[in-house]
């Protein structure tokens, strides 16, 4: 029985090992100290393992304000002891981004563009790798502009695709491109699926996510301030975008999903299309709507979080 | 005497409307309201000409906490009245940009990466012009990593190149790639330069601004998530970047000069170097030298706007 015992152990100690957040720089083990520059924290400075070693979802948004309100939200949903108002900025020496921190939950604003959430994406695996982190799942909660879909509804992205509708990333490395697949995991997704249909309370869909360099230009806006094409190329655009299975256009999506499926983490994006492209390009919702859509990816991933925990049956 | 009469009225107007800040988008002037979403301000809601008519300087920086230092030490400097400490955020209504106004003087933050300064780029162009603003400057105040500079150094950008050393800015309109120029004003660059051979207190050169679109890879560090290159390859990099005098690497710079120079807008670049990438990748340095090495741009930048008003001679 011995072989087999030790091949039972062999295996477990893998899994064991392979649900780690891992890096993919050999460099990392070798480093004295690592100073996670824009969150403000460090591995000499900071106990990460004791702060952040219970992490099982790491959730990001744009917006400091969208990140702090959800964090608030997890708190009180998992009903967690303490006051959620007084919950506390874990960045607060530095203003690149903010994270909160409730329970198992991670919540983290990146900015906007694939430039700034790569940056935090850098930093929060290399956290989750020194912490010891274990079979976490990463969220993008995000808003978008929709293509043929009524505003409010929430996309959970099949593909992220770049601007020619390829499910790739170029990434730059010392001046030369490569390119990175985008796959977000599907069991994820259609988990988020799961959810929205018990949850019933807004549309969603499953579609692919455009990921642009900018919001206007690239995106088929014409009204930046700059903008040398017609209505007519716009529309063309956005037709082939839905063509090709464009269910909404953001910023973040595929450096976010490289990253996680180059470092095996399991991901998905989930982002509420604030108005339809197709009639036009001005954000005009009132304020209020565009809270309440605004909280709809929100509600969502709560639900698949309070799943995951078994808080739901 | 009419004809000649009528010809320098000419002149004098077409100069007139030469200096104003120029859109480059048709459809703009048809818009009966145009909303800056990502400042949260708008041409119906907002008196714009009112609020900004007189701005000469927009001064732009990634932070936002370092924007609301240099409006508040511009304010101080300008002996303007009232109190710096309660200088109010104009985009209080959103937390993607914030923005502060000290007589002829914008500051206004716009996050890290291309992307993110390029939303805010196309709003400001867009306020600049409904506020029919004249004859402004604009300046982009950063932080960025030395090229063979000691730490503290700072940089005036000559051009500002891409990953391959270009002095181009790629941009994707409606699926097609095109290319811009990112030359900048060299005048505005001389007198930066100027200036800070009168204030004597630290270490100015003009040289090129490397732009990448991320920290990690895209500037050759070895302490991302990701890393697949060697020490060597990295120096080597680093050298060739050298050679093409580039001297700081940032990562806002070819977009913002791009847009500058399509609308005709005077522009520079001023950032200080946290560290000698030849020496290594982690800024290391205490929270207060870097404190210093961030004001830098602010006093230069200050003391450029304090002679174009008249306050220095």
């Amino acid at each position: 029985m011995a072989p087999i015992l030790l091949n039972c152990m062999g295996n477990d100690h893998n899994d064991y090992i392979k649900q780690l957040v891992q890096v993919k720089n050999p460099n990392l083990d070798t480093m004295e100290e690592d100073i996670l520059y824009h969150f403000g924290l460090g591995t000499k400075t900071h106990n990460l393992p004791e702060m952040f070693g219970d992490i099982k979802f790491a959730c990001v948004g744009g917006s400091a304000n969208r990140m702090k309100a959800f964090a608030q939200f997890i708190h009180k949903e998992l009903e967690l002891p303490g006051n959620p108002e007084e919950i506390i900025d874990i960045c607060e020496g530095t203003d690149r981004y903010c994270m909160y921190k409730v329970g198992p939950v991670l919540s983290i604003s990146h900015g906007m563009g694939v430039p700034s959430i790569s940056i935090m994406m850098h930093e929060l695996i290399k956290l989750l790798h020194h912490a010891q982190c274990r079979d976490v799942v990463l969220l993008r909660l995000g808003t978008s502009g929709g293509v043929g879909l009524a505003p409010g509804t929430v996309v959970v992205t099949d593909k992220a695709v770049d601007y020619s509708f390829r499910a790739q990333f170029e990434q730059v490395v010392l001046g030369k491109v490569i390119t990175r697949s985008t796959e977000l995991d599907e069991g994820v997704a259609n988990e988020l699926l799961q959810c929205s249909s018990e949850l019933q309370n807004f549309p969603t869909v499953i579609g692919n996510t455009m990921c642009t360099h900018d919001f206007y230009e690239g995106q088929g806006r014409l009204d930046g301030a700059l903008c040398s094409f017609s209505h007519e190329d716009k529309l063309e655009y956005l037709r082939k975008a839905y063509d090709a299975g464009v269910r909404n256009i953001e910023m973040e999506s595929t450096v976010f999903a490289a990253m996680c499926r180059v470092c095996g983490l399991k991901a998905a994006v989930v982002c509420v299309a604030l108005l339809n492209r197709f009639d036009g390009d001005q954000i005009t919702s009132t304020h209020d709507v565009l809270v309440e859509y605004q909280q709809r990816p929100q509600v969502l991933v709560c639900h698949f979080i309070k799943k995951r925990l078994g808080l739901i049956v």
